[in-house]
């Protein structure tokens, strides 16, 4: 008996993501990759990152604890941030309704190993974030996608799919991984209404809520949540009542190497998704806890302004040089913060072609969208990231991608 | 619908674990306990651990490679350390057989979600490590509990669970947790032999091999397979007919918080594993891969000279304590190394409630056994702990916890 065949179901099921391989390519340095949906490590916040480690290694309690196992629930002092952050004390929240995850991928996992069963539907955009639909794929749901339009989640789509009885909805209201759109505030609204009258969990997904380089993102789904129960007079009933689950991280503002995110979620969801995790890691390193929550205290709010200006400037650029020479029959969404622009190609252009075009002839690399579809389709679309390069990289990508776009038209 | 009317059937089934729920009562620092399973504190390497943060902060490149996401597969010269550590390169590994984990326990995780799939029978030590029952019922397999004596997994019992089909065996070969026993040389070798008898898998998990306190262990697991293999010829077919996957953990000799573990296991395995992890967590700290890198190249092998020499006495103290005043009627086992002292109370004497009296009356805590069972049973069994007491407060606990035990007998 070989090893592949002791493998489990899902295991024989789940496959490297094409990404991930094509993400292997990109090695060679001519390449102008525009793939990546990383942070630029050049904008860490490393001499911060520096005194407070050496603050911490300085205080022999706190470096003791900072050290050891810890509860598997989280660092209190983050837990507190990440609750005020999401909306306290204006949300009724505790620490309680607070969980401290390796990373926002691993709440994602919690919450699909507390919610999903083999067969189980749930809702996803389409397009959606690829490490979502990897995690949810491990406990073999059915996939109900919604179709998107440049403001997300289409309504009407979205109605059938809750009255389908899905077990939740997973979204990204704040400039979508890999879509760019922001749900305006009145489809969020509607969204959260929906949601209530159907009876089905939210799983908002925040990853890119303080990278807003226009205007700050309307409320969040959570938010309108609040209102929307005390509008019924329901207040301090969240925990019964609440329906939207948030998930945060510090890796898109702070530093991906922390490995922190969070979980908001109402306390009885909490205490299963804390039994989870003790059973899939133990628990999250303290002192990365302790790290974050110095670092989300004393420097982010500084440190997202200069983060808005240097993406913005970035995606400013790209999507000037895009409306300036893409073909009138491709079409792009010009996003109002995160990482990504969405690409579609005129009708019957392959993606996954066009790669390796571009790879080959004009040193540049994107992903293909396809993989961003829980059920297939999106042959003709493409993700671009700005977050990584210089402004006249981009311009120069964007003029070679358009070019031979235009040529492949032919 | 209720948050709980919505949760996956696993969710449903898992509980918090009893060792959890009880540690949280021991809050009170007047508790003498013995229950934690926990290194000691004081004894973390933290200034070689500043020094070595320093000196990646210091430099540019690591500095920022250190903060930012990272291959799935773990930081390269760690997994060459951990392929050295386990015995490269007398075996033949290579780094595409290491896979570095958020922890040991999340290499459980990754291997529980690639061999199991619901119902499928697994062999695990009766008792066993909690951690690994708790991730393991995750995938809701059938636990085949093997017998155990105080050199560790009874022979007759496993061929009976390896002969009924189970897809693998869980084991601890070195001061087992909870059992504090460690298999002889003759057992290991009749172990993998039998193994390779009825074509089943061995996840080795080699957790406490370095803490040893009279002399090293006897080969691992994976050694004898290594042997084996090349009694019959086959040098160099380890990833084709290799059947020993070991799991080991920096959070026993360096630090916890580090979450470092890894996995080392034939290649097809470990890139299912790898798939496994991006969609679970998509990446290990780099940072914290390279500072256990650093600390485990330069510092460990004189750090675990110290933790031997202190944890040692505190064995001693534990073992000659017990030998002096538990009742006849009662049984320990003396461990060579590790956490743990196991031990059996007289036949109809409960430790749950023997655990009640002891704190109420006694002012310590140990763990019961039960928990430690797959399939019930051990409500007679406890576990100590002696790492991270001083040994008179060891001789004051052991003792009132004899007298306990004396007076229950009455």
């Amino acid at each position: 008996m070989s090893w592949s065949d002791r493998f489990s179901e899902v295991a024989r099921d789940i496959q490297s993501s094409e990404i991930r391989e094509l993400l292997k390519l990109l090695a060679d340095p001519e390449i102008l990759s525009f793939a990546g949906g990383i942070p630029d490590p050049a904008l860490f916040p490393t001499a911060d990152f520096q005194r407070i480690a050496g603050d911490i290694a300085a205080d022999p309690d706190r470096n003791r604890d900072a050290l050891q196992y810890a509860p598997t629930e989280g660092y209190v002092p983050l837990r507190q941030w990440a609750m005020d952050h999401a909306g306290a004390p204006v949300l009724e929240l505790s620490i309680d309704n607070v969980l401290v995850t390796n990373g926002a991928q691993q709440g994602l996992t919690l919450l699909a190993g507390a919610l999903i069963d083999k067969d189980t539907p749930i809702a996803v955009a389409q397009p959606t974030y690829l490490g979502a639909l990897q995690v949810f794929a491990t406990h073999q749901p059915k996939f109900v996608t919604v179709a998107t339009d440049d403001d997300g989640l289409q309504l009407d789509a979205l109605e059938t799919a809750l009255q389908s009885g899905v077990r939740f909805l997973y979204t990204i209201p704040d400039f979508q991984n890999p879509g760019g759109f922001s749900q305006s505030e009145a489809r969020r609204t509607a969204i959260v209404a929906l949601a209530h009258r159907y009876g089905v969990p939210i799983l908002e997904d925040t990853a890119y809520r303080d990278l807003y380089y226009d205007a700050p993102p309307p409320p969040s789904l959570l938010q309108l949540e609040a209102r929307l129960l005390a509008a019924k007079g329901g207040a301090g009933e969240w925990n019964k009542d609440g329906l939207v689950v948030q998930l945060g991280t510090a890796s898109k503002t702070l530093m991906p190497a922390l490995r922190i995110g969070w979980v908001i979620a109402p306390e009885v969801l909490v205490e299963k998704l804390v039994v989870l995790k003790q059973a899939d890691d133990l628990n999250t390193s303290s002192l990365n806890q302790m790290l974050a929550h110095d670092l989300a205290s004393q420097v982010l709010d500084r440190h997202v302004v200069t983060l808005r200006q240097t993406y913005g400037e970035r995606r400013d650029v790209m999507v000037e040089t895009l409306r300036r020479h893409l073909p009138n029959d491709a079409h792009f969404s010009a996003p109002k913060g995160g990482m990504f622009v969405w690409l579609t190609l005129p009708d019957g252009m392959d993606a996954g072609a066009l790669l390796e075009l571009a790879v080959a002839q004009e040193k540049i690399a994107f992903v293909p969208g396809a993989a961003f579809h829980a059920n297939g389709g999106g042959e003709n679309t493409l993700r671009l990231s700005f977050s990584t390069c210089q402004p006249d990289d981009i311009k120069r990508g964007m003029e070679r991608l358009c070019g031979l776009i235009r040529k492949e038209m032919k």
